[in-house]
């Protein structure tokens, strides 16, 4: 018997069938909770899945933006992932996922997404990014900052950046560096690598060592690597990279890079995160 | 009589009316035009331009992501913007823009974007990016690189990253910093930053000093600034900064900020970009 990764089972979607090809329904996981909904990371990695499954999809992601339009709260779902336009080599999606609203009947939207996928061909190719020159070693111990369930579910051990032991208003940049894998490890794949986009905590704590209520409002991930990079990184850890370039009126914006160990620079993202105070 | 700036004719939507008050209709410039279609960063703006003419509106823009689904044909063209999801601060928007296809009948989308628009609040707030030391006499002069109509909208005076003159192979950085305003100035508005954040030209030339095919795919753009501070830009330059992070098999990345030319950072900006070769 096989037991399903705690991640492909909060990510399970089952085909609406009938007259509704393009639709999926899933159920959230309490193995990823956070605060108020799921780790936004799963939501995304969700609407990738959608479009992973259907039958017409051509190529592999290359850019994919999810807005959070609302918490989902505990309990099923549903994904509509259409295929918007389908070109030679790259196609263009658009996703949405509803849940029944507060009044039980009409449903209303909680996330949209777009995503390009594409056919890719090997090309002169240039890492622009070096990683930066830290090991596994220089990690400090496995970072625990939560009592979200989500957090129990990465093995992140931080080498710069970590959360602030004290909140005393004494921060001085937002930048953290931290190695990354899931918990228990599982091999890397797209959807795993969407949702390693979203795991830094948000950069307004780090930067004001103030922990203020901060949420993300929409995420983009561009994807470097195809399939056959992401399987040989295995179920090894990623280093992970994520600072601010501005803070401004209750919305600041967080920057992101992921490496294989072996130095492949995999993805970069950029998220837009909502703040008070 | 006043003479509509070029950027405004560009940007002209018709309300579609009827049954469809989501659609605006519109056509393209040819005071614009690149290559093969209008400048992306036109299409861009009109696509925020459907949401700010929206009379459901929350807000102002925070983020915006375009995807250039297929080049927009010369001619009249369709957009859709809906609010997929209205919450008390922020209002999240789905928008397409649609063309008759080659065929002539059934409308082909030829873009696809979303957005959110919040109503800001004043809060603790930090530029982290400090604009580069550089000042509009440091420029070595306009930028002419193409005869496309589009690149004769924009003074660009680029300071460091000029095209290269030379196409040799040699290049060994993908920074560009320049200076940038519509010409004929006009006042900066969200479209319009929209836009300028979309003015760089492919990273992919300048890192390897060789001139490839090369489109962007998606565009995403973090709006920093409330119209407050756009107007008090005034028809000043800003400062545009842009550089990949990773070229790899057909698509590189591309990150840019924009600061008004008093140092405040307005806008922030990633696309994904197609090249061959």
């Amino acid at each position: 018997m096989t037991t399903l990764h705690s991640f492909d089972q909060a990510l399970r979607l089952e085909a609406a069938g009938g007259d509704r090809p393009d639709t999926w329904l899933g159920h959230t996981s309490p193995d990823y909770w956070n605060m108020v909904g799921p780790f936004g990371g799963t939501t995304a990695a969700t609407a990738l899945r959608a479009i992973l499954l259907h039958p017409a999809l051509l190529g592999e992601p290359v850019a994919l933006t999810v807005n959070y339009a609302a918490a989902l709260a505990e309990g099923p779902f549903s994904v509509v992932a259409k295929p918007a336009r389908t070109n030679r080599s790259t196609q263009h999606w658009t996703v949405e996922l509803s849940q029944a609203g507060a009044s039980g009947d009409t449903p209303e939207v909680v996330m949209t997404a777009t995503a390009v996928t594409a056919a890719r061909r090997e090309t002169w190719s240039q890492n622009d990014t070096p990683m930066p020159a830290v090991t596994l070693a220089d990690a400090s111990g496995r970072l625990r900052f939560s009592t979200s369930a989500w957090t129990h579910r990465y093995d992140m051990r931080p080498v710069r950046g970590v959360i602030p032991q004290v909140w005393d208003g004494s921060g001085s940049d937002s930048l953290t560096q931290l190695w990354v894998r899931d918990d228990p490890p599982r091999s890397l794949d797209f959807p795993a690598l969407a949702a390693m986009s979203d795991v830094f905590y948000p950069r307004v704590w780090l930067r004001r060592a103030t922990r203020v209520p901060a949420g993300t409002v929409s995420i983009t991930t561009y994807f470097h690597a195809d399939s056959a990079q992401l399987a040989q990184c295995g179920e090894g850890f990623l280093l992970g990279q994520a600072r601010a370039q501005a803070f401004r009126n209750g919305f600041f914006d967080q920057t992101a890079q992921l490496w294989s160990e072996a130095g492949v620079l995999l993805a970069t993202s950029t998220q837009i995160v909502y703040y008070k105070e």
